[in-house]
């Protein structure tokens, strides 16, 4: 009775395990939540009291133009611009979240059939969101660009998914060669990248890289407030190249209209008078420390043979157990012992290896991790 | 470049229009939008402070389950039962606007070269979207029930979509006969209709009628705080047939994974605190009077020969004009009056009547109203 397109689509085993493990007794590594104590609270209330307040509040309350609100796409322009990628206002397209800028990337640029060049693991909502439209998924491996220039010469695929920093779910970064030699091979082939980058701001170790974007038009760049702000805002942008601008507009018109008004006028309130740099220096702080207790933990719980990568930044540890292990399996013994993960078996388009899981260290503090590690050392250990 | 499914849909041309039309000299029957001075900005103003104040302020300003809100949800479900339309929180799915509403049946509904039959004229934005989910659209007359069997027998539509109540664009509304009788059709013919709702409550003349999906469960019925609170906030719900719930949840999560956090929970505060039912009374006796003002003015402006319809409650009024008149032509001329309108064609799936147009009486005062209407003949009679 769905469509075929959305029957071939599983609903996201993420989400569904988190609607089962809200028991308050589990530690969760397994969501890719911000910290709720780290939210800048009076800051919010402020910036949606600001929004509120005096005649600009009734325009906050009515329809919007459907790129989004002129403040928050300068706000936003500016930042991106201080960070490497010269951006205009005009260049960006407010989405509900990043999640819908893959919505509409899809519905703009993928017809039944078309090819998505995926890094594997990947985002497992992207899979979703291009599965959705019919597309399949064709893995590659970023490290090998000879490798990427036979699948795009094979495959012609339409577009180029990545997470080029702290990427979920690995934690990793591509260098900025690898980065170039991939702008390079997109161009040739006539290939978008999408560069989807949500974590860039949480960097807590070495210099921050120039996005991919950056000099090429051939670059959709993904943005968001989830990570640095607030995530219940829903609130993400695209910058677009020019040819494809048109088009994401009327993807988005169909989409929602326009994203919520009032939540971007408090965005742009927040932008323009709470000082996010310190909020960020405070976010970097604390999520260091949980990347470096559960780190630090890793090879007391695990067996030996165990490998998992080191991020520089972001949310996630990728871990992969030794020998033909099954962390699907293990899940459950996990919640048992009043611990949660994410198996890795669902982040891969092929081939999935399932002795791989994520573990998210940003929402549990430094105590929490060092306990809930042992928790899943006995359960991984007691198999 | 774009996909192809998005290359055959325009850019929505009210929304082009009303990008154009910001001068303040114009007096604007085009767009579809509540009237700003009329929101109740104190409420939400106070909405937005309770959730964000306390404890909960953290869970709203964090990511939160697709479903939507559970507070919110009860309290539209009793609402919605309160209107001869019994329903259970558990029922109901918070979409971002009812335009995503239309858009996540779309998803979940329709593949490529599905058929969506449509009253006709009918909502644009709801055309485009089944347009660019690859369907192909086939007009049906609801006050034929006869011919509409024969459309289901020889198409084999997937979905019925309907605007019953106060329609947009011709502020017409379905009678209980006509309601009964497409809905022993669909359930026949196992076509899904699509129950579009966001201006049932302002009724100005007669009695409520029973929605359609009371007592069918072929029927998608869908919501939206846009009419009777504040669009801005994109808040909109879907109460879903048992069997579509899984699937609209899948497409949900790829869209945008949930709806604002923030405005669920200011909205819910809203329903529960603001005086909703004393809001809509007043909303009730402006527009009405509104309306009358409109209706009153038709007779002395327009060629005789117009016909235009005599809307129970809505936005709306349809106008058609006499002979061979074509009012995409007549709209430079209106501007150049300082008054807007839509041209009636773009509402047609199919053999659009160029001598239509379609005019809002909500966001203009009766003077104003008075006003534009006498550009409007001016304009319309100086051809």
């Amino acid at each position: 009775m769905p469509s075929q397109r959305l029957a071939a689509v599983a609903s996201s085993p993420v989400r569904d395990l988190l609607a089962l493990i809200n028991r308050p007794e589990i530690i969760s590594f397994a969501g890719g939540l911000p910290a709720p104590e780290l939210f800048d609270v009076p800051a919010w209330r402020a910036a949606f009291d600001t929004a509120l307040s005096g005649p600009a509040a009734r325009r906050h309350l009515q329809y919007a133009p459907t790129e989004g609100d002129a403040r928050l796409r300068e706000l936003v322009a500016a930042r991106m611009t201080g960070r490497a990628l010269p951006t205009g206002a005009d260049q960006l397209l407010i989405t509900t979240g990043s999640q819908q800028a893959l919505a509409l990337v899809a519905a703009a640029l993928l017809d039944p059939g078309a090819v998505v060049a995926v890094e594997q693991p990947t985002y497992l909502a992207a899979l979703q969101c291009f599965s959705m439209a019919g597309a399949r998924l064709v893995p590659i491996t970023p490290d090998d660009p000879d490798s990427v220039a036979d699948v795009f010469a094979r495959e012609r695929p339409e577009l180029l998914y990545l997470v080029p920093t702290f990427a979920n779910p690995t934690g990793r970064t591509l260098d900025a060669g690898r980065r170039a030699a991939l702008v390079a091979l997109a161009e040739r082939h006539g290939v978008w990248i999408v560069e989807d980058d949500p974590y860039g701001e949480l960097r807590y170790r070495g210099a921050h890289l120039t996005p991919m974007a950056a000099g090429s038009d051939r670059v959709i760049h993904l943005g968001s407030l989830s990570k640095i702000g607030a995530p219940g805002l829903r609130l993400g942008w695209l910058r677009t190249p020019a040819a494809l601008r048109a088009a994401l507009i009327v993807a988005k018109q169909a989409a929602d209209l326009h994203t919520s008004t009032i939540d971007q006028a408090a965005a742009a309130a927040y932008l323009a008078t709470a000082d996010l740099d310190a909020h960020l220096a405070r976010l970097r702080a604390a999520y260091r420390e949980r990347r470096d207790t559960m780190l630090g933990m890793l090879p007391r719980i695990m067996p030996a043979g165990t490998r998992w990568t080191d991020p520089d930044g972001g949310m996630f540890v990728w871990v992969r157990l030794p020998g033909p292990a099954d962390t699907a399996a293990i899940l459950p013994r996990a919640l048992d012992h009043d611990v949660a993960f994410v198996p890795g078996a669902p982040f891969y388009a092929t081939d999935p290896d399932p002795a791989t899981l994520r573990l998210s260290f940003s929402s549990s503090t430094p105590a929490e991790i060092t306990a809930g590690m042992r928790r899943l050392g006995a359960a991984v250990t007691a198999g």
